[in-house]
């Protein structure tokens, strides 16, 4: 038996290869095999499969193996194992994991769309039952078949990753408790940790426990079965554990045959898809790219890239000439009613990149402020001091998100500098956006602080400050006493916008120290910014965001 | 009296040259005179208050003249002509039009902010009570004021533009009878006319009447009361008529001392916000500008761009240097469920523009498909054929479409090739979009047609060739049986997709005649495309946008 194009892996890569494959040439023969019970099914679906928002298995799955045959004319092998590839002869060696026979078939041209695997590290007592992994469908049946059995009152997530989150929100809205342990200072790493500060606010807020900085020593049980979660942070009771601390790339097969391997052990590959062997290609989860921003090597695994990188290494296979520009790293989030985008560098990753990055946040409506519905969005953009060019962005809020990211997810692919997007011209009626759109807001902000008209402070950094004992600036509400009332930065000192130069003798001792700006969104921190200036106030600065965005405490 | 600066008009681009001049300049005197009543209100919002969207005045007006007084420290003076300026003199003669008592206010430097009015065409009776038009806070209060007399029973619409649809929506919300009447044979003209036939539709379904290419001859009434709008196209009662049928710049002022007026009678500026005076700045509505595109003048108010124009008049005007890049004739409108935006340029005008353009309409839904709540968007994209730079963009549907939209203005604003687009890492988790994101699909389906690896038709070419008695080809719906038998485009014939190549005889006949494939949103048709193509249909092509796209009747 032998196929012109043998694709192993069904999912998101493998099946994209293989449509796209046909399409490009009618009359190819197309093999694809995969381990899996299923192909082409919806791994970012599954933590809202198991919330019960996704109601059906059918749903998940995009198309049954005999479509692919149907539509595309594909051979779908199911339960089938590769287990070596001799790249000399053209074949693979392939173990029916149902009847337990082994077989050799021939290739023309291989494709490599094996995915990626759940981490699960020899932490002790790992291999006790109830302590499971998220990754197939059958994964998630064999989750929601103990739901079912009311056998999950008590849920520990371990890893504050975005399947951790998504997991926790679903988990949570079916009424199990639900602890989230997470090792680094933050859950979701690749926000700011203001930001993350935020969502970890509003999951506790919905019930999830939340533990940062905490590190599972070990599981404990009771007749094999997982009772106890040992964190450095304490013991926590369970039956039932989430494993989501990552993944890691099959790359196993081609690392046998000598392929030549990249970052995270990831199949390396050109931007079209090919691997070090000429007639190998590799798409999805299991391969490497670059970073669009960096250049550099670059592995952040997602569905959607799968798809652009599959009908790229498609394209390649059968003659044509096609590149993958990379990953900006853009992801999305839900927990419960917010919302948290970035796409991008971060202000760590664009320091480690050797930048000298600046950033700024703003927080406005995302829809005109008297339209029903309109929420507020915080927007927190990086770039590049001196050039100006924009390195990334990140959004959360409880307005929408996702669409400015897009924008940006543009404004990036394209070099474009921060400045450009002052002034574009966005989509604007009362229903979608505000007159002044968020990110000409945005835009205009970072462009006055890059160029000195404006001095912030971002809450970290505040909150830092106020830590210090020796810190000697000010914290200065500028609002109006009712709302200071209602709550306000511990500390801080109130004086109304409307009386501030009038009371500017009150705090003439700070002329030379730093005096921190407060209001609600920003807009009268910087009228206030502005006058203090005037008046000699040197390192008068104001809080970026507003207290809005203000992620600390408050009295 | 004089003032450093003086601005004439307080709505969006007023008040804004107001405010940044102030941040721009702490110590100048800033003078801002109106005719109006208010300042600072949301124009478009107007339609909504209207509807009862929005509840109350006070929401539709962003500032006070006290609050601009507060916190910019600028004169508001309300209910205040400008009658003429005295550019040598530096001085201008207001009209008190409360106490009609005239002065001569002196000023440094001043700006013209002074907007855009209805048109009210010379259609006879047209003085009569009842017809109305809609540009403040007042027309609108006069309006509701009949509204809630029950005086309102029945409303003609003279003009289906956006504010004109955006109203037929409101007042049908309230209950209230509405017909639209547009002169040009579709609502909407910015708009491609297959997406208009669709809001057309829409509307209809939502019990508005619409009247396209139909003209109003004359106004008829009883007492000086309109109860009749003669068309071309009929007699309709009413009690009640809006006139919206565009604006025209108030550029008098302008034009009497020698301004040099552009496009349309609008105040000529620079991108700077420079007239031809040196002394005397523009923005907002009564201001020309450029397009992005086609770098000619254009004239597209609307209040997200009076705001940029503002900002950069006063930043000119205190002696900084920045630059309106132009507008790119973005718009976004709800029509009940259903929603349209559009950027760039539309088909006709590429052509006007010496453009050569190719569009492509594509259909999917907006999140992924097993989420709840994903929904269609039809997304068009127009290129320059041969470079493939992007040109324009149209979604419409009852999914999202500002969020593509916005993504759409970033890559104009840069210059983008539709090639761009299709790899780019757009934001991707179930509740937001699409593993294969609704952009990506599109600008591939766009490039696969530049290749020449796709033939479509849109769904008004088809309409057409069906409506010609000599054209030879076939309509083939390639859906499922039950599928076909629900609803199909009359006069085609089904062939299933399975089935199409053992049954490829029956149609032998048309290999060298057109073939137009069918399907739900276009994706079977193009697999039932290329194998026709590979049996020698050359004239074979799809319907863009697939049935779901398809505005025309179906049986």
């Amino acid at each position: 038996m032998r196929y012109d194009v043998l694709i192993i892996g069904g999912v998101a890569a493998g099946t994209k290869i293989a449509a796209k494959t046909r399409r490009e040439d009618l009359d190819c023969s197309i093999g694809l095999f995969t381990e899996d019970d299923d192909i082409s099914y919806a791994g970012c679906g599954l933590p809202y499969y198991l919330g019960g928002i996704i109601q059906t298995r059918r749903q998940l799955v995009v198309r049954k193996p005999e479509q692919l045959k149907e539509l595309n004319n594909v051979d779908v092998m199911v339960k089938q194992q590769v287990r070596a590839i001799d790249p000399e002869a053209h074949t693979v060696e392939v173990l029916d994991l149902e009847s337990g026979e082994s077989r050799t078939v021939g290739y023309g041209k291989l494709a490599l769309a094996t995915g990626a695997r759940s981490l699960r590290p020899p932490i002790p007592g790992i291999e006790m039952e109830g302590i499971h992994t998220l990754r197939s469908v059958q994964d998630a049946d064999t989750i929601l078949a103990l739901i079912s059995e009311d056998a999950i009152g008590h849920v520990v997530i371990v890893g504050g990753g975005f399947i951790g989150i998504e997991v926790a929100e679903n988990f949570a809205e079916r009424g199990i408790e639900c602890t989230v342990v997470e090792m680094l200072p933050q859950i979701l790493p690749p926000f700011e940790e203001e930001i993350a500060k935020h969502l970890e606010k509003h999951l506790r807020a919905n019930k999830v426990t939340v533990l940062t900085g905490a590190k599972v020593e070990g599981f404990e049980g009771e007749g094999g079965r997982v009772t106890k979660v040992k964190t450095t942070k304490g013991v926590i009771r369970t039956d039932f554990v989430l494993l989501s601390i990552g993944v890691t790339p099959n790359s196993e097969l081609a690392k046998n045959i000598g392929l030549e391997l990249g970052l995270r052990n990831t199949i390396k590959a050109d931007p079209s898809g090919r691997t070090s062997h000429p007639d190998i290609f590799t798409a999805g989860d299991c391969t490497g790219t670059r970073h669009v921003i960096t250049g550099k090597e670059a592995w952040i695994p997602m569905g959607s890239t799968a798809n652009k990188q599959g009908r790229v290494a498609a394209l390649t296979l059968t003659g044509s000439h096609d590149e993958f520009p990379g990953t900006l790293g853009t992801t999305v989030v839900k927990v419960f009613d917010l919302f948290a985008g970035r796409t991008g560098l971060g202000m760590k990753e664009a320091r480690d990149a050797g930048f000298d990055p600046v950033s700024c946040m703003v927080t406005t409506k995302d829809k005109a402020h008297y339209y029903p519905g309109a929420e507020p969005i915080s927007i927190t953009l990086i770039a590049e001091k001196g050039t100006g060019r924009l390195l990334g962005g990140q959004i959360y809020g409880r307005g929408v998100v996702d669409k400015p990211i897009d924008a940006l997810v543009v404004a990036l692919s394209l070099g474009a500098k921060v400045e450009n997007l002052s002034k574009m011209d966005f989509a604007y009626a009362p229903p979608f956006s505000t007159a002044i759109n968020p990110l000409n807001l945005a835009a205009t902000v970072l462009v006055n602080k890059m160029s000195g008209k404006m001095q912030g402070i971002g809450s970290l950094d505040l909150h830092e400050r106020l830590l210090d004992p020796d810190w000697s600036g000010l914290v200065l509400d500028i609002r109006e006493i009712p709302e200071y009332t209602i709550s306000a930065i511990p500390g801080s000192v109130n004086i109304p916008f409307t009386e501030l130069e009038s009371r500017i003798t009150e705090i003439a001792g700070y002329k030379d120290k730093e005096i921190a700006l407060i209001c609600g969104l920003g807009r009268r921190a910087f009228e206030g910014y502005l006058r203090l200036r005037k008046h000699g106030f040197v390192k008068a600065m104001l809080l970026e965001g507003g207290l809005k965005a203000w992620p600390y405490e408050v009295e």
